[in-house]
């Protein structure tokens, strides 16, 4: 376990361990106008590798140009590759550990670099280029292939040979802390012979994990397989907001639209591989049907991350007994994957597309094997036709172990409930105020409970305004 | 008709009427290094905004920043809307007119701004943020469905409700002029069980036009469909290079990914509304069924341009009597849509989608009623039922009317054939070095023949390379 002479709680998602990417802006106290920063999460303070860097420190990063950390976002460090981010992150551990006091003695290179997280604005932590978003969890693709033609068909024939995929919308991509407001959209009524331009009734959530592209190829040059991994910087979590009866009108033949343009939002820390690297875990075998050799991984090759993944809903108003509880409605992991990253970013760049530093690529819901890991509303109630009670248990929520550095926005669930939980509501989809929120972490355990140190991701929160 | 000191062919695409936008590299000679530049096509030159305006032309544009012509990209430029389009447009046809000497008479900024067109590297005009494409023209949409459905079927439910679209890659848009390789990719062989991995054996051509989006909107504040024109720039030619084989084994159920994504060439030069404006043409009436209030244009209000476009092919050997000749494969028109560009820019941002500045919508591939002018392979040959003969007749093809400022590649097609034409060769889909050159023009008629003054869009023109 790592020290800092930052001080950071035995639950917060972000230790020395982690030291995940972002951009925010930070106004200092005394300036004229907010100034934009790159850096790292610590407990409870953003710490600013912009800063650091002015000052003098993160010099010798192979293959970064100088000055990478003055752009106000993260793109030219991430197309640096992995010797750039290794040498940031060991320079990082090392200036803000416990016996170090280059910082730790400086108080005015604490105040320029140290910013408390309480008082900044999180941004994208890169400019997003494109965005692709897959669909790599078989129980997902199953479950949806089910309630719309049945089990014996669910999985449409390319399936499982190919990581299936769409482009998303990049400018409509927004961080955590933004709210979203429900779309309106042509939607076909049930029974109706023509269809009708209104609100939509079934705004969705999709729980998601997004891998952000490091160095990328150039066009015509795909990236083969055995290095795929080289080209992942990290991974955030991602809200694929979906207004599911927009979609579902004019989603044949040319794929979702306007469906889920309206809003995709990522939680704002980009958590690296390195500081995964403990918690790799494997993917389920690939020999029914033997994927094609371009996607074919060793058993022994063939990975994810053991990273915790659930759902809070907090409604606008619920009871007057239960102000801010928040409701888990799904606990999911990352290991739900059929399809790795690395054989979305080989597959994307067969044909040879190119990559870019900072692009986004989404896995598609991310679904477990039973009704409570289900990583949708469409799901969870079975296209509307199951109510989902919110029910905000015991010790439970979004206050477990939440003490890292959030996206400024509201801390749900501080509370929890009595014996039994509290009934919160009831949902298909989700209600105008509904604020929901996508966490993920590993290791830890409960709170002050052991184990490995807990590497966190924060959080993707975003609450649903009524149509403007 | 305006007379510039400029010398401009009377058939060239670019008198002074036009004014295209664009962007390239410079070398000027005795500089060290490239610059970059934006500007305007005249006759064979490119004309540089960026050196007029750092000559102290070019200052007073209504709501443009200062300095926005130096960039090197004309992003800033497209956002800051109509006022300045127009201002920019009347500075430059008054500076570069006939009787007007402070540019005529400065041999120093002559030779600052005035670049050969022959000697220029093009570049794409703007960066694309989001790169959008739709399938509004009915005949292109019938012929489609009618082949893989059957006539009766051959629209899907919602194609006469809404604008269909889908979201493309930004990464992969190339200016015309670059070159690309055929991809490799999954595809499921005729009667095979299994897919397997491969070169696409049906690379195929789009002819589209491309909306280019001026200011755009901010996320969740739609553009009613009476505001969209002002959102409009100006259009380019766009080739949808497409894998057919790679498109129809992937595509279901989110749309074309990896069929497309390899390549979408553009032409450089974005053609002004203020430019096309003598051409204004009727579209369809939508009345059976109506549409949607959303999407409703009044007859009066409904317009596209009155644009001939024609697709050539130049194979890379032909016969050794036949070097260099065109075959004209395709005669369309930008009437042949059923959804204006207003509509397409309407229904993207209904649901509060953002639109940015440089962001291109495609139309979808431009199909007449008539067979000749089928906008793609896939229907000029049925989806490979029919061999499409490769002609060269005399007088057509790319040579003609083309004396304009293009992207720097090869000028197909500049010797005729003789009576009844030359074969060329015989296509399914496109074959290793074969030359495609998208082109568009208003007005103008035969060479010298005339009317008016000839409005044109230049050259969208790509080889295809073997798989790398």
């Amino acid at each position: 376990m790592l020290e800092s002479f930052v001080t950071v709680a035995p639950d917060s998602d972000f230790p020395l361990e982690n030291l995940p990417w972002g951009a925010w802006e930070w106004h200092e106290p005394g300036a004229s106008a907010p100034s934009l920063h790159v850096g790292v999460a610590l407990g409870e303070h953003c710490v600013s590798a912009t800063a650091l860097q002015a000052a003098g420190h993160l010099q010798d990063l192979p293959g970064a140009p100088a000055g990478v950390f003055s752009h106000g976002r993260l793109n030219e460090f991430m197309g640096a590759g992995a010797p750039a981010w290794r040498a940031a992150r060991q320079q990082l551990q090392r200036l803000l550990s416990a016996g170090e006091g280059a910082v730790r003695d400086s108080r005015e290179l604490r105040q320029r670099a140290l910013h408390p997280a309480s008082a900044v604005r999180m941004l994208l932590p890169a400019a997003v280029g494109d965005y692709t978003d897959f669909y790599a969890s078989r129980q997902h693709a199953t479950n949806v292939g089910s309630m719309f033609r049945g089990p014996a068909n669910a999985l449409q024939p390319n399936w499982l040979h190919l990581p299936v995929g769409y482009h998303g919308r990049a400018s409509s991509i927004v961080p955590s802390g933004v709210d979203v407001f429900r779309p309106r959209g042509q939607l076909l009524p049930a029974g109706a012979a023509a269809p009708v331009f209104g609100p939509s009734a079934q705004v969705d959530f999709e729980l998601e994990v997004a891998a952000v592209i490091g160095p990328g190829n150039a066009l015509g040059a795909p990236i083969p397989l055995a290095a795929a991994w080289e080209h992942v910087f990290g991974l955030v979590l991602l809200n694929d907001w979906s207004a599911r009866d927009i979609q579902k009108w004019e989603y044949v033949p040319l794929g979702p639209f306007n469906g889920k343009n309206w809003a995709t939002q990522i939680s704002p820390w980009v958590v690296t591989l390195d500081a995964l690297e403990p918690f790799r875990a494997a993917l389920p075998p690939q020999d029914e049907p033997e994927v094609l050799p371009y996607l074919r991984e060793e058993a022994a090759h063939r990975r994810s991350y053991d990273v915790d993944l659930a759902v809070d809903i907090v409604p606008a108003a619920g009871s007057p007994d239960t102000p801010g509880l928040a409701a888990t409605v799904t606990r999911s992991n990352l290991k739900n994957l059929y399809w790795s990253f690395a054989q979305m970013v080989a597959h994307h760049t067969a044909g040879g597309c190119n990559l870019r530093p900072g692009d986004l690529l989404g896995s598609g819901t991310i679904s477990g094997d039973t009704p409570g890991s289900r990583g949708c509303l469409l799901e969870l109630t079975w296209a509307g036709r199951d109510e989902l009670e919110l029910r905000a248990e015991r010790g439970a929520g979004a206050g477990v172990g939440e003490t890292g550095t959030g996206a400024g926005a509201g801390a749900p669930g501080k509370e929890a409930a009595g014996d039994g939980g509290v009934v919160l509501g009831r949902r298909t989809y989700l209600e105008d105020g509904d604020t929901v929120t996508l966490r993920g972490w590993c290791g830890g355990g409960p709170p002050a409970g052991g184990g490995a140190r807990r590497i966190g991701f924060g959080r993707c929160e975003g609450k649903l305004l009524p149509c403007r």
